[in-house]
């Protein structure tokens, strides 16, 4: 039997000629990523093991994207301690605001990820890479900090879901609607420790931001990683952002798959995931009438610059509901300028949104735009669990960029096809 | 004897023909102020009065400004707890996100502060509005909800101290630079309980956003009040944002000062606060060797529109030095807008600086730029005092747009002349 595209990336990782599930085995790792919330306890575990320095320090990435700006003391002093061992041990690819973003949104962005990479990073939604060929997954901080000393990571090699989709989707169904469709479908555990594979000729309708988006959030049906072929789309977007040399997978015809879903993106709708699970999920035309205090446009999962403008086009011209507030992350510095020089934020200020610099923000609770008690969001992020964005007895609705303009321009949860 | 114009103005509002210094009074208030910080108290108190309504729901502002967009579910309850207030009393001036911005800013470009009124607020810089020739100044919680009651306010009538000012100032020397002087001139009590009036031809150099900086930080120098005669400058401004009738105040020749200074504006330099008292100034050519990790440019002081041109004439075509972390926050959403628009806020980001949304942000050590220990900021903020914008053993500096961004240029503490 044959392998699918994540074993094979992951058996030349291990200098094996071929895996399967089940397998316990050690890969040599491309990428080791933390953040500011999970780096400063994966340094302090490095330091315990005695080993001197990092084992490539081209090779490790550091991100402070989850209080930053320094939220409060207690996070300036996180970002101290990171900043330190980062400058003490050269590391080459640690980001200062001002040069930075939300993680998952500058690696690919900074040439960082490229296909057939296996990447490691002490952030759940670290799965996003998939959407470039590459195996990337999230892990703790002490796999980060034997990541950082040794260059290499154990796994159990995941088993897999194939999706094979099909079709075009209509306008206003995006990559996020398609991922919240299928979570849907299978439930948050639906893919738990597999790999969620996607194909079909369907591929071909969905962008790299789609793609993103999609990878993002296989996390969220529980897989171990979500992983895309490698096509035209990936190799102009690889050759526009990076240098790295690159290796295409794809799997074999007698691969295995645990269970193998048709999905016709035609025939899909824009969908919301109710409170308070990603697989809670309603079609745009059963919402009912779900009045919202707050709309947030951004994060990993939906913060590039495709995502602004679906969302710019909804609000050109348009003035967001009074009492409604409406916050607009760009995901990284860069987007951030892109959609200034195309005129996004300018319409975005216009409509009565705000516009923060790029940070992960209330998508995990954390600053810029936290839920009150009684309070309710719509938001393009990736989790709408208990609290999730505030208050114990908050909630979130989960769509895509599209539905989320359109619900600040409503005051309730609205499909964009209305607008 | 003859009155200052803030006595004229005092007394005009009390009903009287005259007040002299000293003298107790009750006064009919123009516009009561809170924010997210002091509305909660206040309305608590309100509520104790039982009085059933607001005394004018047109002459109360409300601004949530100091820990939004929420930073945590404690400011997001807060802000819950003023919105159902405002909305329950209908109060005109109730400003969410996406229509407002820092409150000092916002009031004067809503057009609600025009010459001759008499406004109090529950934050220590409402004194800002003097600028416009307007009396007003930082009460308590409990004086706003007494206001919010009964429209009156109880003050002892202030002596004064009057700053004649001539000459033309050096490009580089702002109405920042001239407050830190005077500031630095006469100490952070020099002034304490006493009007600052500000006269003498100099005045026609100082354009408004100048004076808002001015008058900002009277409060440091222990002033009751900041106050500028109304000139074709002040007319203008007016005109351009406000509908509201107003009065022209001037002083009387015979009026009282208790001190009168010449201050020469050719003559002073860009001048820098060093910690942790705002009177700790020296001027640019005495600096030393300082360096900085944070620059942060705005807030009540330093967040308008010609603030940031300043900053980005300095910083166009440049780039912040690595490891500096350089913060902009535009004061509104209007100036925010109008410094796109201009292309300002490109040319912060291409230097490698962020721009946050308006927010009194790090200014007070509330979120978005919190200093760790030992870290040091330059600010083109009102206050440094220990543990101002976070850590106890952080360090704050506070100068004018021009030195701030020049300071991010060099990673140190600079003179925008050598740039």
């Amino acid at each position: 039997m044959g392998m699918t595209m994540t074993q094979k990336i992951l058996a030349k990782h291990a200098g094996l000629e071929k895996v399967e599930a089940g397998q316990l085995i050690q890969v040599n790792l491309d990428l080791v990523l933390g953040n500011d919330i999970t780096s400063p306890v994966a340094i302090k575990e490095f330091l315990k093991t005695g080993v001197k320095d990092v084992f490539d320090r081209s090779k490790i990435a550091i991100v402070p994207d989850h209080f930053t700006p320094n939220k409060d003391i207690q996070s300036a002093e996180q970002c101290k301690y990171v900043r330190e061992f980062a400058y003490k041990h050269n590391i080459e690819n640690y980001f200062e605001i001002g040069e930075m973003g939300i993680e998952h949104c500058l690696l690919p962005e900074k040439g960082l990820v490229v296909p057939g990479d296996v990447v490691i990073g002490a952030d759940s939604h670290t799965c996003t890479y998939g959407a470039l060929g590459a195996f990337s997954t999230g892990i703790g901080s002490t796999d980060m900090a034997a990541g950082m000393a040794t260059g290499k990571g154990w796994f159990k090699v995941p088993g897999a879901i194939k999706f094979v989709l099909t079709g075009k989707p209509a306008k206003y169904v995006s990559g996020k609607d398609v991922i919240l469709h299928i979570i849907g479908k299978i439930g948050v555990d639906g893919a738990l420790y597999k790999s969620m594979e996607f194909a079909g000729d369907g591929l071909k309708h969905l962008s790299m931001d789609d793609r993103f988006s999609m990878a993002n959030m296989a996390i969220e049906a529980g897989g171990k990683n979500g992983i895309f072929p490698v096509d035209e789309k990936t190799i102009e977007y690889v050759n526009n952002h990076s240098n790295k040399p690159y290796t295409v997978y794809t799997a074999d015809d007698d691969a295995v798959y645990d269970e193998i879903y048709n999905i016709n993106l035609s025939e899909l709708r824009p969908t919301v995931a109710f409170p308070h699970l990603p697989d809670n999920t309603r079609t745009i035309d059963d919402v009912g009438d779900v009045k919202i205090d707050q709309v947030v446009i951004g994060s990993c999962t939906n913060g590039r610059l495709e995502d602004l403008r679906i969302a710019a086009e909804l609000l050109k011209g348009k003035k967001v509901t009074k009492g409604v507030r409406v916050i607009v992350f760009p995901g990284t510095q860069k987007i951030y300028l892109d959609a200034m020089k195309e005129g996004l934020l300018e319409i975005f200020i216009e409509a009565g949104a705000i516009v923060s610099t790029p940070t992960c923000g209330p998508c995990l609770g954390g600053h810029m735009g936290i839920l009150a008690k009684g309070e309710r969001a719509i938001a393009t992020t990736n989790r709408n669990f208990v609290g999730r964005m505030g208050h114990p007895e908050s909630e979130v609705y989960l769509a895509s960029p599209a539905v989320a303009a359109a619900s600040a321009i409503a005051g309730k949860i609205k499909n964009p096809e209305e607008i």
